[in-house]
């Protein structure tokens, strides 16, 4: 088997803010922006050592700006091995043979509340984030986004774009423009409808018996990276 | 830190067999019962090395049974890394402070329809596992299991039980239960039935627009470890 080229993909995705960014006139794209220009600059650096959780504590205590942001960062190995560490509610998933083979869970406090890092001490640091790593092999699909595109677009539909498109940046552009298709229908049974419905949250018991639910897409930025795993020929 | 003590944790989960095999009068259950006693005899062994797949693919060279099964390995390392090997549609979930931070996904060839290692040349191999692995930190639980209990269960019901319940074996007997009653239960709306729909399969169109749906738990083996994560002490 030959070996993989590095490939670093520093990812910040969601850009949901806590309100109070705003309410304060703090611009909220500041942090996240330079939290990871910061892991961007970092990746190569020895002390790193492609360990991610490492990348996101130094990136992290380099950044100056005030705000908060989750984050997910994603580093491919040589060997093959990708490995991840999860601050919140970003996400990825593998795609191996038309189906979802791997997948992060987010982490809230409770609905709709993600774990973030922040320029304040009331935030997650890197040591709450979840490490995990996986085995790729050739032709895998790594599909990495925010908040906004897995609270709108359904695994099986990430799947079926992913068939459909061989483009990377065009399948990028597809899911990203389902996303955004879904976050703004307020029939559509999204998965963060599904999500809110299992919470307990839902329209009020005289609608339920008329057959209603509470249903509809999530208005939320959303960011999408796909990459695809080939292997490298040998100079 | 101290060290955590290795566990092992070597699992034949779903008894889902090919129907085949009742047909041809074969016992579905020797051979992952024998697949799953080489695993467990075969855990400490040199060229194993703690790799959940060569510990797969010696397992299953070992075995003679003819026959099929769905398998998961989880192996807990000194330093707190869970590594897992997975074949097919038993699962794996990691809890901390009260949410999944980790989850394994099923592979299936199609709906219903999951990879297997097999006696036979059509089977899937250790080189089909998805090959993963996740930090875990003291306080985290890890709940195995068969298609039986996610296939009935729902995540957040998991983190209900195991919040409700801090002793492992009876967290398990919990889900077990839960699972048996959810897979009898023809109203409810179950993973299955939801992971069904998604697929198309619904009841037919003049039920659906009298608000009918397809539901129901779905009657299958139920296998459920649980694992609580602590650190041993050092004499």
């Amino acid at each position: 088997m030959g070996e993989f080229w590095p490939l670093q993909m520093v990812f910040q995705a969601s850009l949901l803010l806590m309100h109070r960014w705003a309410e304060q006139n703090v611009n909220p794209a500041l942090f996240p922006r330079e939290l990871m220009a910061n892991a961007s600059d970092l990746v190569m650096d020895e002390e790193v050592s492609y360990n991610p959780q490492i990348l996101l504590k130094k990136a992290h205590a380099a950044t100056s700006s005030i705000g908060s942001a989750t984050v997910i960062i994603a580093m491919l190995e040589k060997s093959g091995t990708l490995k991840i560490a999860n601050v919140g509610d970003c996400g990825l998933r593998i795609l191996r043979k038309g189906q979802v083979v791997f997948s992060t869970a987010p982490q809230e406090h409770f609905f709709d509340c993600p774990y973030q890092l922040s320029s304040e001490l009331i935030g997650q640091t890197y040591r709450d984030a979840t490490l995990c790593s996986v085995e790729l092999t050739e032709g895998d699909t790594i599909v990495m986004g925010s908040d906004g595109l897995f609270d709108n677009v359904f695994d099986h539909e990430i799947v079926s774009v992913i068939s459909k498109i061989q483009n990377a940046v065009e399948a990028a552009k597809a899911l990203a423009e389902l996303a955004s298709n879904h976050s703004v229908d307020t029939t559509f049974d999204s998965p963060y409808a599904l999500e809110a419905r299992n919470m307990g949250f839902d329209v009020p018991w005289w609608q339920r018996i008329l057959g209603k639910k509470l249903t509809g897409g999530k208005l939320d930025d959303i960011t999408v990276i796909v990459g695809q795993v080939i292997r490298a020929s040998i100079d």
